[in-house]
Order: C-alpha cells, then sequence, then structure tokens
C-alpha cells in the first residue's frame, strides 16, 4: 500500500465507476478544504437523516461544527456516532451529443466513520478556529475569538480519515463514436464559486477595511 | 394549513435554528430546481451511507438519475428504500466581529421518503429529459435523446415530496452588542455559481454552436 494512500475496503470501492476512485491523500485534502459545506448523515431510530453543515480538517480528523443543543450532538454522545459525510465541488457541466451520457465534473470526498463530541477544551479551541478560517481564509487571527461561555456552548464532532475516499469525474463527455458526427454541440461548461463584493453589515462603524474578496477566491 | 405549504411534521421541525424552517412550496422547489446536485442518504446493514447525485424536479416529485448496476437502485427494489436527501445552496460567507457568530448564508432542503424505482417507460423518459435540462436549461432539445438499450441501463428513482421543509439564512452577521464597537470588519461575501466559457470536446466538428453561458447563469 501506498503510505501516502488511504486503504480502499469494501466501504470505500464504488460499485459503479470505480475508474474514477482516488484513495491518495492529497485529492482527499483538497476536496475537504476546498468545499465550503459538507453533507452529514446518520441513522436515527432506523432511518436516514442529512444535514448540511460547515466542517473543517486538521491533519487527519474532520472536525464539523455544532452547538449543544442539536440533535446530532446528542446523539454522538458516549461510544460516538456512525457516520457518513460527503464534501462535493462541482467542476464542470458535461453536455454530450446524447442525453444519456449528460454528466457534471466533480470532486466528492466520501468518509465512513464514527463521530465523536470534542471534549478537550484546546482541541475544541484549534477545531473551531480551523471551521472559522474554512468560511474565510485566515479570519481566526482578524476578529474576537471565543470566550469561555461560547466554547462551551459550541460542539464540535470529530472523524478521523480511516475509511474515505475520492471520486472524481473530468474531462470531455464519453460519447459513442455513431454520435460524433451529429449536429449537437458537446462539451464542458466550467463551473466554480464566484466572490461577489463584501457587503458590510448594516451595523458596521468607519473605518474597518473590507476583506480582500480575491484572496480568499484565488485560496479556494 | 396553508394550501401552498407543506405539513411542518415531527421529522421536518429542526432541533435548532427554528426560526430559518420554512414550508412554503415556492422556497423548496427554487431550491431543488437552483441546486446543481443533491445528496442522498440510505440506510445499508444499518449504517449510513451518503452520495452526490443529479437530480430533477417535476411537479411533486423528484427524481433521481442512477443506474442499473448502482447499489442504491438495487436497494430500492420492491417496497421501496428509505432515503433522506439534502440540496444546499450556499448564498454567502457570514463574517461576524466573533468567532462564534461566523456562518453561512444557505438555502437548503431536506425531503424524507421513500425512494422508489419508476418502472414506467414513459414517466422514466420524462425523468431523464428533465434531469438533462437540470445539467444544462432546454438542453434535451439539443441533443440526441435516449434510445431503448440506454433507456433500459438507466435507473430512475423517484421520491414524493411529502415530508420536506427548506432551511434559509438570510442577511447580516448576529453580534453581540459588546462587540459592535471593535475593530473588525463583519458583513457577508456572496457566493455564486459562476459558469466559464464552454470548452468543446477535442473530437468536436465544425459549426457546431456552443450554448449560451450566460443565458444559463441567469436561470439558475
Amino acid at each position: 500500500m501506498d503510505a501516502a494512500a488511504y486503504p480502499a475496503t469494501a466501504t470505500t470501492t464504488p460499485t459503479r465507476h470505480a475508474e474514477r476512485a482516488r484513495y491518495d491523500r492529497q485529492t482527499v485534502y483538497t476536496v475537504l478544504d476546498e468545499a465550503l459545506i459538507c453533507h452529514l448523515s446518520y441513522v436515527r431510530d432506523g432511518r436516514p437523516v442529512l444535514i448540511p453543515t460547515i466542517h473543517a480538517r486538521i491533519g487527519e480528523r474532520l472536525y464539523l461544527h455544532g452547538s449543544k443543543g442539536a440533535a446530532v450532538s446528542r446523539a454522538a454522545t458516549d461510544s460516538g456516532l456512525a457516520v457518513c459525510i460527503a464534501a462535493t465541488v462541482v467542476d464542470g457541466l458535461v453536455l454530450a451529443r446524447s442525453a444519456f451520457q449528460h454528466s457534471m465534473n466533480y470532486r466528492s470526498v466520501v468518509l465512513h466513520g464514527t463521530a465523536h463530541l470534542v471534549a478537550d477544551d484546546a482541541e475544541r479551541s484549534r477545531a473551531l478556529e480551523a471551521v472559522v478560517n474554512q468560511v474565510w481564509p485566515g479570519r481566526s487571527s482578524a476578529c474576537r475569538g471565543p470566550g469561555a461561555k461560547e466554547l462551551r456552548a459550541t460542539s464540535v464532532l470529530a472523524v478521523d480519515l480511516l475509511e474515505v475516499s475520492a471520486k472524481c469525474r473530468t474531462g470531455d463527455p464519453v460519447d459513442k463514436s455513431e454520435d460524433l458526427n451529429g449536429p449537437w454541440w458537446a462539451g464542458v461548461v466550467p463551473v466554480r464559486n464566484a466572490y461577489g463584493d463584501p457587503k458590510p453589515s448594516a451595523n458596521l462603524g468607519p473605518d474597518r477595511p473590507a476583506p480582500d474578496t480575491r484572496a480568499a477566491a484565488a485560496g479556494s
């Protein structure tokens, strides 16, 4: 096994488009660090539950931001909560000659694991700092840090990157040879997140310079 | 109950930020129609599974595109599969004075239900057409439609919009009064999908005009 790669397990080997699977850490890290949000699923009373949430990665651990009262935080107490987490970045719309071959270019990471509530105050502080910097690079040093009461009101879930994989589609549509001479345009329309001009709060006082949008956009 | 609204059930009433919940059809439709992808979760061997996928809505039914061989399609045979589906659109990064109040402006829809494989050929055709038009507005009439063999190789999952709700955060960061005079900038950085110039397939012949990016971007 490549030391820089995660193992391919029965759970992380796709049943479809296995050629799109990626197990190298760099791909997994890039997708997790670039995605603005992730989706978290768990089982409640035998049924699936799914919520969008913000996240941040530190090394081999993914942190999810929550609050003490949230159902998922309560469910994760004690022995932990079985979760599946996905972060997906759409890179392009794949317009093929045939309806059947339409697709998206994307990079997604799926993480299976057990979520635990972070009990250690120092680790919770680091995780929250990382989450703020995921919202906006460098932002944790451009705002007021959390007070003791705020830290206590926040719950942080942690999941280790053990059973994890990425799936990536890139490139042109894959059309049948008999369609190639058809009259249709085919190709890819690139998609990315675009950041608009920062809009100050209605109650913002004077002389607080806005963050530099372009720097953040380039880093994401 | 408002005839234009979905009922708020125990499942669709959030435990946190209940003030962000929306049950009106227009909000639910807009989010489902605008999101490029959704995430689908189900339970396999007692554990949660989560996959990103493309979708389309027709009236009160959400369709998910799959293939005959996919694990989720096999699981949905016969009596159907309990699923939870989320579509999320990020509208802005909420930069507050305090780390604690950082957030995102977003609109998300969460749908709980039972997914059934669509058996009817005509319905499956309509659903695939809608999925292609979700990738690119109007595209189903600018490409070759599916042949009988392609239709047979495609599976379409359908979930009715019965137990569904939206959750929306909008507006400025909510800062504590004692933070308002601090030195930090606060506000929202707008986020949207930006579409780049269409990139033709390497094997595209001459005289196939590219789709109009701006029209599609305006419609999404």
